[in-house]
């Protein structure tokens, strides 16, 4: 049975030492006090230990069940989704007119990753619920909000998204689902939605479908998808329920992981839906979902991996295999741990370094949507829009094989289910798919943000780190030969990738799409790099400063070194391959494979 | 539901066109001639396709069961080893005297990849029997070979290997099962082992258990481990089954993937067990079955990522979604196929590059061991034993890795059981890690291998690339370009990894331990490197020749430009984290992770 410690110390390391967030010139800020942010981040961590994480097995197992059209969560969930209710977890960052708290974002990221990596089939029930309340929020006229916030950042009722059909899911201008107005000013939409996640359960008495469809009579492709509002209940006009709408489950799908979710295929009938936003301008509204979410995602790639990797740890501490070559370092015991040796360090720091530094990376991309939000920051927004497909590509990725490599220090217990372990890899694998598969964040990235406003965000992201050595080299040799050299050739190699793609994608934009995925892994180890570097600087200054928990910052200061050493040095090969081209990428016909 | 299409008209360009077999010097390769390797690899496929591949869903679904102490198989398993047994596909290169064909070890592997390839979990029956025939073959007794082989080799009888124990897997020296003579000459065996592949079925009628075991009074840990024969059923003299013996199913364990072969609990309780070969000699014994297990793993990975390969390549001819970015493909239909998309064809390439390179490494490994096993040749047995690691290492490791790229493909289908790429994946995940943790095969290949008989081994590797590149290079501008340089470079990469260790290990074992894992990986790198660099100079012979298929040896050419390109420059940044050394690695107390 695995085990989860909620990192808080972690997290309240990045948020004070390394981001300064109570510092900071953003509404809401000052609040973030380490007193206030370390009670919240107890308080959440108990609830991931003592009340999600024991539900992690039992969703596995178990699954969800349709039965005579009804969707049932595994036991346990009812109860535990109450407490999260009870204790006001729901709505963090929600405003509060509509019963949030109005937190800033940041503090909720850190929330979300102890209540994910506890249980990632669990929180995605709130999660969504999140997601659609966004989209309504930021989109939804003022009776909709009003009818539909305050039960959605409660999760009296819960949200899901409709996007994908059975024949289409990234290119969503092939969709069918129809919508027809009505004398009203409601539509009748028809149609099926596939891989809904969340789409039926028994944890809430309404459910409000975020559905994607096409108005009868307008533009063809992903021109004339609009966003409805489809409630599984319609709501009368005094707040209460009234008939059941025509929206029902078709299936569950039986899938690899996240067994506790349920994933439904959902058949529209005529349901009523209600536009959100202006005809037409559907996905408008559904990126400002598909972004939050985008974050969110790559936010598990870090969770699965952060439990993951915890259970490793006290494996590799407690097996006792062989002796250490160097000598014996459990010399009355049978054999030594596990961690004495040398490949299985290896395995673990890649672990460690990944999870500290994707925490700081994630955190730090929670501020930038606080500083976009909150105080209308342009720049913010633009540099956290060109992050958001690295965030999500490159952490899932990267995280699904910290689950795997975490599973491979068990050995054969590891591929055996009582362990545990081969959850966290099948539950991880879903991130790497769902909310835009990583080959389209990639072309997102590659396609879209590096040319967006004139290729002025990443050139804004080039300067942030010169700037950032800059200032911080000079001061200590050995800081410098660690963490600012390796940064400064990993962010070379990343212009010199980014040069490549305006001279050649001009002649052959394949030139440019064949390298974008391994743009996005510079792009991330580049990010990790700029955020060891200042995770590095921070815990310097600790000690300089006196810190007490001398242990703490010297083994950061090590983790950030092992990061810079092993994992950096992937910019190179990534940049080879891109400037090799699209030569080799596309020379098959398609006939020939 | 997957197809699987047994790729013969490849592993024919490997035996005949790269490999010559044929023409090779070894006794039984001259009857090798394409017209009957054609033949048993037609047939063979035949049966991996319309017997084995239907029922690898089936196994997966079902799994096995454990009622009242008897295992039951998935419907359908029993039927297809019946077929198997009398296709005479059981003991294609056991000697003819106990019933075997006598058949070179390349062709056993040819055919073994079909079947892995159609059906894991099946093929693991007659695998495991394999296995320990092959150690009964090479260290029993005549009288145990007149007794066992026959049966083994027809599978009327199966073998399982009996290892591991709940606290020790790789460090066997800590084994606690015991042995006690008894006057009549056997032993009583007691103890319990773990993770049994193929441990009790309702396939064969009997099941010849080689069991590891300690005999009470001999030598501790490692030097006191004796290999002994535990039948299930007892063989009374005139080879009939006698009464059934004192060893029975703990339990089956429930695991991520590989669910159609039954992993049992054995308990042994004063079990009569026959010694093979000589007391505390049992580690010897058992090395024969695992170096022949450890290339049969390698191969799985190949096999794995084939089939999973075949599909994703369906897929992504077959689903239309975006558009080529230079202009459509399919103007008339409502989108394009994946496949004009870059980014999948980069998945798609990486997947077939590497299992057309993996193809030829695992066959040219097989003609070594069948030179070394046939021709008495020392040579060949030194480099086999030098690159098994690799093989099974970096072989499984990948083919792991393409599974998830194809399944990366099929975006949210791939994460539905219903479409099949789960379970490649989840069934792939096992080769990492039986036989040897690949962390184990690194240390093997480190540790043990590249010092083996003066480093001779490792030198003639270097040796043998060179040669090759020697008489290679300069009749062809473009061939050394694409795949001449590159090779140079890896080997290059991979002999200054070596010098590395030997000039930093010396200092510390460390230096070199630490690194083991790139090595491993670097060297595979190389060898596929090699293996492509082959290929294309037999398929560029051909076309020179006027080979009437020039769009199949183009395409071999094209597809080994990509692997030289986009893979091979991985060996770098392996280089640059080896010679990093062991300082980041160490540089943590266990109680400071």
């Amino acid at each position: 049975m695995p085990v989860y410690n909620a990192p808080t110390k972690d997290m309240n390391f990045v948020l004070h030492d390394v981001l300064k967030v109570s510092e900071a010139d953003i509404p809401g800020y000052s609040e973030l006090e380490p007193e206030f942010t370390g009670a919240v981040l107890e308080e959440a961590g108990k609830v991931a230990t003592n009340v999600l994480h024991p539900l992690n097995a039992v969703g596995d197992t178990e699954g969800c069940r349709f039965e005579n059209g009804v969707v049932y969560t595994p036991t346990g969930f009812k109860e535990a989704f109450e407490q999260m209710k009870e204790g006001g977890w729901t709505g963090l960052d929600m405003p509060e007119e509509y019963g949030g708290q109005n937190m800033p974002y940041v503090l909720g990221t850190a929330v979300g990753e102890m209540f994910s990596a506890a249980n990632q089939a669990f929180v995605m029930y709130q999660g969504l619920t999140h997601g659609a309340a966004s989209a309504i929020l930021a989109h939804g006229g003022e009776e909709q909000k009003n009818t539909y916030l305050p039960k959605m950042v409660s999760c009296e009722w819960t949200g899901t998204m409709n996007l994908t059909e059975p024949h289409c899911g990234t290119d969503l201008g092939l969709m069918r689902t129809k919508a027809e107005p009505q004398s009203d000013g409601s539509y009748k939409i028809t149609g099926q939605k596939i891989f809904i996640s969340s789409g039926d359960h028994d944890l809430a008495d309404n459910i409000i479908h975020l559905v994607l469809g096409k108005i009868v009579g307008g533009p063809e492709g992903i021109k004339g998808v609009s966003l409805f509002i489809v409630p599984k209940f319609l709501v009368k006009e005094d707040g209460s329920l009234g008939e059941r709408n025509a929206v029902s489950v078709g299936k569950i799908e039986e899938k690899m992981g996240i067994h506790g979710n349920s994933t439904c295929v959902m058949n529209y009938d005529g349901a009523t839906g209600y536009l959100i936003g202006e005809e037409h301008k559907g996905m408008r509204a559904m990126f400002t979902m598909m972004n939050e979410a985008r974050l969110g995602v790559g936010m598990q790639g870090l969770s699965q991996a952060e439990a993951a990797y915890q259970n490793a740890l006290e494996y590799a501490k407690d097996r006792l295999q062989g002796r250490d070559v160097t000598g014996p370092k459990n010399p009355d015991g049978p054999a030594d741990p596990l961690i004495v040796h040398p490949d299985i360090r290896r395995n673990l720091m890649d672990q460690k370094s990944f999870t500290e530094g994707a925490r700081a990376f994630i955190l730090w991309g929670a501020t930038l949507i606080d500083q976009a939000h909150r105080s209308g920051d342009a720049d913010a927004d633009g540099l956290i829009s060109l992050l958001t497909p690295v965030i999500k590509g490159f952490l899932t990725d990267q995280g699904y094989d910290m689950t795997v490599q975490a599973q491979q220090v068990y050995g054969g217990h590891g591929y055996i289910e009582e362990w545990g372990m081969s959850q966290y890899t099948r539950d991880a694998r879903i991130a790497m798919i769902y909310e835009g598969a990583n080959g389209v964040q990639a072309l997102d990235l590659v396609g879209r943000k590096l040319a967006q406003d004139g290729g002025k965000h990443v050139m804004a992201f080039f300067e942030m780190v010169k700037s950032f050595c800059k200032e911080n080299a000079g001061q200590d040799e050995a800081y410098d030969k660690a963490f600012i050299e390796p940064l400064k050739a990993a962010s070379k190699d990343l212009q010199a990738a980014g040069m490549y793609f305006m001279q050649n994608g001009m002649k052959n934009p394949n030139n440019a799409l064949a390298g974008s995925y391994d743009f996005m892994h510079m792009f991330g180890h580049v990010c990790l790099g700029l955020m060891w570097a200042r995770m590095a600087k921070a815990a310097a200054s600790q000690l300089a400063a006196g810190a007490t928990d001398a242990a703490f910052y010297e083994t950061k200061i090590n983790t950030g070194r092992y990061y810079m050493a092993r994992r950096l040095p992937a910019t190179a090969m990534h940049l080879a391959r891109i400037q090799s081209g699209a030569d080799t990428v596309m020379a098959l016909d398609a006939a020939n494979f």
